[in-house]
C-alpha cells in the first residue's frame, strides 16, 4: 500500500450562488487546488468528480462536462455518488486509485447547485433518497428522519433542548469566522438558537443545515510526488466505511448508526490510532442531533453523553476534541457531495495550520473527518496525519 | 500493487423486464455472482454499484438500496457513473479498492431499468448528457453524433453500407447463441441488415443498440483470497483510462476516439502487452460505426481500414480479433451501466472457457474490454488473464 498525501487544497464561497453553473462553481475549487500544489491539469493522472444529484446539476453525466471545463480533456475521470456523504466517497476513490498504483497524482471534487430550484423540490429531491417504495411516499423526509432520532435521544438518555442548540451556538460561531461559509459573519445566541421555527420536532431550524451551493477540492498524491510538491504533506492515513439498512424500520436503534460504527473501527485499525490521539475533527451535523451521536459512536464519549458532552465545550476549542471548527454543516452550508471533499479541505486546513484567525485548533497531530449519506446508508470516516 | 482476479460472475437476463426494480434486477446478478464465487455477502468487504441515471432507476441514491437488498448491510457501498462507461468504471474502482489493500474482496455491479417510461422520454435523457447548454437542446442526441461520425468515415475512408451491416450481422449471429441477449435466437442476415427503417443517416436500426433492463455482477479479489477461491482465477492486468473533450465541435476528428487511444495506451503498458497478444474482446458497439472505429482506435487494424477489416470476417470468430462474441451492444442489449461489468463477465467466461456452445474464441490467453461513455468523453479499457 502506497503513501497518499492532499498536496493541493481549494473551495468555493459557499452559499446561494444565484447564475453559477457546476462547472463555473467546480472551477472556483479546483483551480485554486491545483495552483495550491503548484501542478496544472496537466499533471494530475485521473479525477473523481462527486455529484449527489442530476436534476441538482442540470446536466446529465456532468463529471465529464466539469473535467473537461478544468482542463483533464483526455485524462480519466468519472462520478461517484453517496448522496450526502459522495464528497469523501470521491476522495477515498481518489485515495485508491494512488495507494493502488494506477495513479500518482489525483484530483477529487465535489459540488452540487441546490438553490436554482424553490426549496420544496430541493427537499423532495432529496427524501427521494429514502426508500422509494416504503418510506418516501409516507412522508420521511430527512428533517422527519432526524426528528425521531432526536426524540428517541432525548426520551432514552435524557438529551435536552438546550443541549442540541449548544451544537448550533459553537458551529454559527466558527462558521462566521470563516469566509467560506454559507453564514460568514453570522453568529447566533443561544436563545435565538433555542426559540427559533419549528421545522420538525423537536428540531428547530437552528437544528437544520441550509441547503446551498458550493464546490471543494483536493489534490491527492503519492509519497514520491507529495515530498516533491510540499513541505507540508498532509497524510491520510485511516480509511473506513460503512452503511445501514435501507428502512428505517429495520434498525435495532434510533439513537445511533451502525456505519459510524463500523466505519470508525476500520479507520482507526488501520491508522493504528485510538480517539485519544484525534485533537480536532468534522463530523456531519446535517442536524444538530447528528453531531450528538456522531460523538458518541466515534467514540469520543459514552452512549448517550453526546449532549452533555457539547454542553460542558468538549467539542469547542479548548475542550477534548474540537469539532466543526469551520462552521460544519449547520453554517458552513451543506452543497451536498462538495461536504465530504470539504471536509478534507479542512482537515488539511487545520493540521497545516492555516485556518483563519480565531479559528485554528492549538496542538493538532491527528485530524477525523466522518460523512454520512442518506440516514447511515453511506458513511466514512478518514484519519489524517502531519 | 497487489494482484487482482476475478472470482465471481453473475449476470441477469437483458431485454424489456417488465415489473422488475434496480433492486430485484441487481439481486438477478449479484446472488449468483456470489454463489460462483462461493462466498455470501457476509465475506464482501466492499462494494460498488454502476447506475447511470436516477429517473431510470426510479430511486435516489440507488446503491444503498441495492447494497442492502442483497445483504451488504453495514458494509461501505457506493455508486460510480460514467454514463455508459459506468460499469467499466465500479470494475476500476472495486479493483482499485483490492490492489491499494483497503478490501481483499469487492462486488463490482452495475443495472439499468429503462423500458419503464417510452423509447421518447430514455432518448432524451441519454442525449441530456450530451452538453446541456451547447450541444442537447439542438438534437445532437447519440444517434445524431454516431451519424455524424459514420458519415465523415464513410467520406474520409470509404467505409460502406455493407461494412456497417457487417458488424451488426455478426453480433445478432452470436447474441442469438447468448441466453442471457435481448436478442436470444434472433438472428439477421444482411438483406435485412441493410435495408431496415433509417434512424439517422446513414445509421438505420440494426447500426442501433436496443435500449433494455439488465444487470450483470462480478466478484474481485487479492491474489491470496483468489487463490483459495478458485482454481481458475481471471487476472485484470492491465487498466487504461481516458476522456475526450465535452463539447464534439471542439475535436480535432470526427472519425476516432482520443479517449480510446489514450485508454489503451496506459492499459497495454500495464500489462506489458500489445495488441497482437489479444486473442478476443469487447467492445462499445453503441452503434456498427463504433465497433469500426474501436478497432482502428485500440490498435488493431490502421486508421480508416476498420469496416474492411470486419468484412474480411477479421473481428469473427476464426479471425485475428474476435470481437463481442457475447452480441454485443447491438444484440445482448445495452442496459447503461450494466453493460461494462456485462463485459468483465464476458471476459471471465470466454477466459475460463465458459461460453456457450458455438460462441466459445478458441486458444484465449489474454482478453480486453473496451468501455465509452457519451461520445468518448468517459472511456476505460481493461486486460485480462487467465
Amino acid at each position: 500500500m502506497r503513501k497518499v498525501a492532499v498536496v493541493g487544497i481549494g473551495h468555493s464561497k459557499f452559499g446561494k450562488r444565484k447564475g453559477v453553473t457546476i462547472k463555473e462553481l467546480s472551477h472556483e475549487a479546483i483551480t485554486p487546488a491545483l495552483q495550491d500544489a503548484g501542478i496544472t491539469a496537466k499533471d494530475v493522472d485521473a479525477g473523481v468528480i462527486a455529484i449527489a444529484g442530476e436534476e441538482f446539476a442540470a446536466q446529465g453525466c456532468p463529471a465529464a462536462a466539469i473535467g473537461d471545463y478544468v482542463g483533464l480533456t483526455g485524462k480519466p475521470v468519472y462520478r461517484v455518488e453517496a448522496a450526502c456523504a459522495s464528497g469523501s466517497a470521491a476522495v477515498r476513490t481518489a485515495w485508491t486509485q494512488i495507494a493502488s498504483g494506477l495513479a500518482d497524482i489525483a484530483l477529487a471534487a465535489g459540488v452540487e447547485t441546490m438553490t436554482h430550484m424553490s426549496t420544496e423540490r430541493a427537499t423532495e429531491l432529496m427524501a427521494r433518497a429514502g426508500d422509494a417504495l416504503w418510506e418516501y411516499p409516507y412522508g420521511v423526509s430527512f428533517p422527519a428522519f432526524y426528528a425521531l432520532t432526536a426524540t428517541a435521544h432525548m426520551a432514552q438518555y435524557g438529551t435536552t433542548r438546550e443541549q442540541l442548540s449548544t451544537v448550533s451556538v459553537k458551529n454559527h460561531k466558527y462558521g462566521a469566522l470563516n469566509p467560506y461559509a454559507h453564514f460568514y459573519q453570522k453568529p447566533v445566541d443561544l436563545q435565538t438558537a433555542m426559540k427559533s421555527v419549528m421545522i420538525s420536532h423537536p428540531l428547530n431550524l437552528f437544528d437544520c443545515c441550509p441547503i446551498s451551493d458550493g464546490a471543494a477540492a483536493v489534490i491527492l498524491a503519492s509519497e514520491e510526488k507529495a515530498k516533491q510538491l510540499t513541505d507540508t504533506p498532509i497524510w491520510i492515513i485511516g480509511l473506513g466505511g460503512g452503511s445501514d439498512t435501507m428502512q428505517i424500520s429495520e434498525r435495532q436503534s434510533l439513537t445511533g448508526l451502525l456505519g459510524t460504527r463500523r466505519a470508525a473501527e476500520q479507520a482507526f485499525k488501520m491508522a493504528k490510532l485510538e480517539p485519544k490521539d484525534i485533537q480536532g475533527m468534522n463530523v456531519h451535523d446535517c442536524f444538530t442531533i447528528a453531531e450528538i451521536m456522531a460523538y458518541e459512536d466515534l467514540g469520543f464519549c459514552k452512549k448517550g453523553e453526546g449532549g452533555k458532552f457539547a454542553q460542558e465545550g468538549q467539542t469547542d476549542i479548548g475542550g477534548k476534541i474540537p469539532t466543526n471548527i469551520d462552521g460544519g454543516l449547520k453554517a458552513k452550508g451543506h452543497p451536498i457531495a462538495a461536504t465530504g471533499v470539504s471536509m478534507t479541505y479542512e482537515a488539511t486546513k487545520q493540521l497545516r495550520g492555516q485556518a483563519e484567525k480565531g479559528r485554528q485548533i492549538p496542538n493538532l497531530e491527528h485530524f477525523l473527518t466522518m460523512n454520512c449519506g442518506m440516514t447511515g446508508q453511506f458513511m466514512f470516516v478518514h484519519i489524517y496525519s502531519r
